[in-house]
């Protein structure tokens, strides 16, 4: 068969800065999934669309592309409106754990398919995967019936939906070329499409802890994403939120559940209560459940009730111990003062180095491994006062854990009024 | 064993602008070269160094890691002075097959390893295979004592000599990253001082038919080469010379041949002389043969002897008739004109199409195949006058060689002046 493009050709015109055709993307995605395109080529692509950019028309291409490489998902037959949220990814960030069962207490479907942690963002099957029993794998039958009885399903997404984007991901991964607009927002948005959710809450990060980075990457980010869901038909909105610091109290897989579990219970720490809400109330909005009283149901025991019928679908036990660690590791102030900075990615990187998360796909993660935090920016300490517990399997891990930490958090003297930045900082909706 | 550098984060230097340092860059060739970074990360490198350019002390590494990848031949056992001569590569440059012998019939050795052609520029050893018997492979014992006795050697590099670069070339050919200074210089040069020759002459093309494109860049390309081959202790100068038009009459492979065995028979194309000629001064000035009457040895025939004592060295017949092609199309003249503009890229393409070239490097080449000019630009036609003859083995091949050459010819009315850039524009020297 004579190829209808020359992929040499593709590969230097987007180098040197030229744009790529409706049919070129489409060409280069399904010869990519075939096979016939080479991960060397593609790598090279990649490296290029990096530095070149895309214009809107190839982004919205390129997620099309990568869409029909699969196949979709039909939430139709559901007697329910099914809403969505997805996370660019944080530290700490364990809010897809309360948010699902709260949202799917108003009686609207949760459908959320989840990845696994890769470098210093943690992964949401990696954290709910310590609660004993518990499974990620539904067939589509057990995710339906769940859907429809308990409301909330998280699980491993199949590898039918978007493979080219699985396959180029993988890719980005291992040739440094993640952090690109065009390339994350075709992945998140072309998987997000094909799973055929009605409504989606995007949680855009920004901040230093985030892929990011800057407020107006951001931005932009979130803009080029909610342009994508709404061509396609998706009600969809998102929320720039601050990933300066770590979420909550917890940065790790066991700890972070027990953390989730204490919203659930109406309790928890208030920035994880006060995201959860957040993108809870947009979830609801979008999906038709408008003005609902969102705290109530954390008060009430509804969203917890919601929880333990989740977990329990999925084969876990929601009242057995979770997994403790082997070794810990308290560090405490060396003087008084007032903690101004307590810097995301250095914190994350220090609990993948404990174990909680994996530097190669096929990596276990150590449950009980990772961070719990006694202060957040704009707490006082005295000299003396814990600060953080590292956990770990093996007390060798904590060396490498503290160099990571090595000028993370910055201290003023004691009264110095901090200013935080809003953990909420923009929405981003529909044109 | 723990890596002393991550490659992702070398190519995340690379990728935003940075420089890599000399440790990196010999543990990036090492590690290429053995596997552990895959062709994939080299591709993503590859892009990036393309883009975002070396410094000078970074080529310089990267030639010197990929010296290091391999064996260095040492050819102080002879008793003559070695000089050896690099084309970037060009349409119907036939240049080393006069040029070798002549040279060496000055009584210096001459070991030219040397290529087979990949896209529009053609392979000398492809178009020495026309010759029947000969062969391309020589014993490193058998190319000593050729050197020694002929003086000539024009045969494939062995796989040991800078195989890192032999894995890049490959995978640069496929992955758009060919026609990058740091990644052109450091390739050639690598394989030119393992190889060990005394004196070395590049001559750099600039214009439509070489790889440069703009005399600029060349002039770039020649004075990297040039000062990355005095740091290695070779005596090395450069010619940019001009590749607008085809050299000589011929592309192709047997009619290369054809041509340059009148060249050594004191005759040929004007412009193949002058360029054979103006390279040989060089080379042998760089060996220390200091004002040699070059042009003596074509017409007095010393040139001749050792052209035939070479070809029956590598096992082949000068006397045995060239391959013949099995279809031939002429293309005439459809109005008087006066030839201005012949492209040498589209003649390579055309030829390449005609069977003459390769599109994978385990592709065959046809030697009969190919194109003989009637005209270069300067030259008078009128109505009906010969152009160019078309060759192939299969008449099916016409149709797209001749669309690559539409629009390759352009005509001025005649007893229109034209003012032809000279074949040698500069010459770049050692600092």
């Amino acid at each position: 068969m004579t190829e209808a493009f020359d992929v040499v050709d593709l590969i230097r015109r987007k180098r040197d800065g030229g744009a790529l055709s409706t049919e070129e993307i489409d060409w280069l995605v399904s010869r990519y999934t075939s096979g016939y395109v080479g991960n060397d080529q593609m790598a090279a692509m990649a490296m290029a669309i990096f530095i070149r950019g895309m214009e809107r028309r190839e982004i919205h291409d390129l997620t099309s592309a990568m869409i029909a490489s699969g196949e979709r998902m039909d939430f139709s037959s559901l007697s329910k409106a099914t809403t969505d949220k997805h996370s660019t990814g944080g530290v700490g960030d364990k809010i897809t754990l309360p948010l699902a069962p709260l949202v799917a207490s108003f009686g609207v479907a949760v459908p959320q398919l989840s990845g696994r942690g890769l470098g210093h963002t943690g992964g949401t099957l990696d954290k709910l995967e310590s609660i004993p029993g518990w499974r990620a794998n539904l067939t589509n039958d057990e995710m339906m019936r769940q859907l429809e009885d308990v409301g909330a399903v998280i699980c491993a997404a199949g590898s039918g939906l978007a493979p080219a984007d699985k396959k180029l991901y993988a890719l980005r991964d291992i040739t440094g070329t993640v952090e690109a607009i065009p390339l994350i927002a075709s992945s998140i948005m072309s998987k997000k499409i094909a799973e055929g959710t009605g409504a989606l809450v995007l949680d855009v990060k920004y901040g230093s802890g985030s892929f990011m980075g800057a407020l107006e990457r951001s931005r932009e980010l979130a803009r080029t994403m909610v342009d994508l869901g709404t061509d396609a038909g998706v009600n969809v909105s998102a929320l720039l939120t601050n990933m300066d610091a770590p979420l909550g109290l917890t940065i790790g897989n066991a700890n972070e559940v027990r953390e989730s579990v204490e919203v659930l219970a109406g309790g928890g720490p208030a920035d994880v209560v006060e995201l959860t809400v957040a993108l809870a109330r947009e979830m609801l909005e979008l999906a038709g459940v408008h003005d609902a009283d969102v705290e109530s149901h954390l008060a009430g025991g509804q969203a917890m009730d919601t929880w333990r019928g989740f977990v329990i679908a999925q084969g876990g036990d929601p009242d057995a111990p979770l997994p403790t660690p082997a070794e810990s590791l308290e560090v405490r102030a060396e003087a008084d003062g007032v903690v101004t900075r307590q810097d995301a990615y250095s914190f994350g990187v220090a609990a993948w180095r404990l174990g909680a998360g994996r530097a190669r796909a096929q990596d276990p993660v150590v449950h009980a491994a990772g961070i719990d935090l006694a202060v957040k920016p704009g707490d006082t300490v005295r000299r003396g006062d814990l600060l953080w517990t590292l956990h770990a399997n093996d007390a060798a891990k904590f060396e490498r854990a503290l160099e990571s930490l090595e000028g993370a958090v910055d201290f003023a003297p004691v009264g110095t009024e901090v200013e935080l930045p809003p953990l909420v900082a923009e929405r981003v909706s529909a044109n």
